[in-house]
């Protein structure tokens, strides 16, 4: 059956998945973007990100290559998309990643706040989801026509899936940073009372991957 | 100048440095020891728990003997003593490592309640404090002439200490297991607001183990 995936989402090693005060020109939060080390050289995001060819090959490639192998939907929270907080002001945010995004299927965007669908260039389209957890895995597996659902973040959607034991499978980076401060990912979740296991670790020079699967 | 050192201080994936529910039969909370994996094996870790020779050598057994290097007395915190809590019911409780302790210098436990002067056999003499951090760590520096005080946990102590920036380094090891529940390390801690900086990260098969120096 189609899996829920959780992957390349990188912790710091006191814990958080993001630092403090998101904004437009923090989108992961200050000191945020340091998480992302492992990351950016790879050639899966030097492709994804960037548009370049090449890139680096090794462990932290396998892994961000797997993040997008067979995935056919993606769910974000609201603060994943974009800065904008409360209603929808006007249309005018289309996302962090250009006319045309990473995703390049549909991707469904939890917000109390409804919107129109958002169709971008090259396969993506952002649906805005009012209903829930529940019904934005619902669409989103429809979407995803057999394919996996991967939740992109942040701390507060993954955590409510994981509540839920709904997520599968997650692949978690831990960089070699602290951040003092912002959302911690594993806060008020016990992994092993909700079923999951370490599975696979693996290190890099960059940063330690673990896959943690519910049993 | 000599150091306040924290030493091959293990957390799980989720943070934890102790699991949950700490007794007799389980020093380390429930769950507690899968923590020392990397540990267990090497060669300083046998020789100085079990009195064997040999044991692995490598990065693991790196980190575990620097550990030991340069240290002139401990500091414990009264659960990392033993599992009594409130006033000592009597002399009999002599720490969980039997007539000849792992430790071979003067160790300071902080506790609430006074007791004698404890020595073992091998060089090992535990003195309890009550005055507090400050007053175990004027007492451990006097003690160690001249080398490093060892903080040996647990979170708590650790914590105390942290907060007033009193620790030059921590060796801290990732292993790569998931607690659950119990004590965080980092709970609470803004490390990067307290001047520490991760300087160095070497991996295992077994563990991810970092050092956080203060700036």
């Amino acid at each position: 059956m189609a899996k829920l995936r959780v992957e390349g989402f990188t912790i710091s090693l006191d814990g958080f998945g993001a630092g403090p005060d998101q904004d437009i020109n923090n989108p992961l939060g200050v000191g945020g973007t340091s998480l992302h080390g492992w990351a950016m050289p790879t050639r899966t995001f030097q492709k994804y990100l960037f548009g370049n060819d090449g890139g680096e090959v090794g462990i932290d490639e396998d892994f961000a290559a797997r993040g997008f192998r067979n995935v056919g939907a993606w769910i974000l929270g609201r603060n994943m998309f974009g800065p904008v907080r409360g209603p929808w002001p006007d249309e005018s945010w289309r996302g962090w990643w250009g006319d045309n995004p990473v995703y390049h299927v549909p991707v469904f965007v939890l917000t109390h706040h409804a919107r129109a669908p958002l169709v971008m260039e090259g396969g993506t389209t952002f649906h805005f989801v009012t209903q829930g957890i529940a019904a934005a895995l619902a669409q989103a597996r429809e979407a995803a026509q057999g394919k996996d659902v991967r939740v992109g973040g942040g701390v507060n959607v993954i955590q409510q899936y994981l509540r839920q034991r709904l997520i599968d499978e997650m692949h978690i980076a831990i960089a070699p940073v602290l951040l003092g401060a912002g959302e911690r990912l594993f806060e008020g979740i016990n992994l092993p009372a909700l079923g999951y296991a370490c599975t696979r670790r693996e290190s890099s020079p960059l940063a330690t991957h673990v896959l943690l699967t519910r049993q």
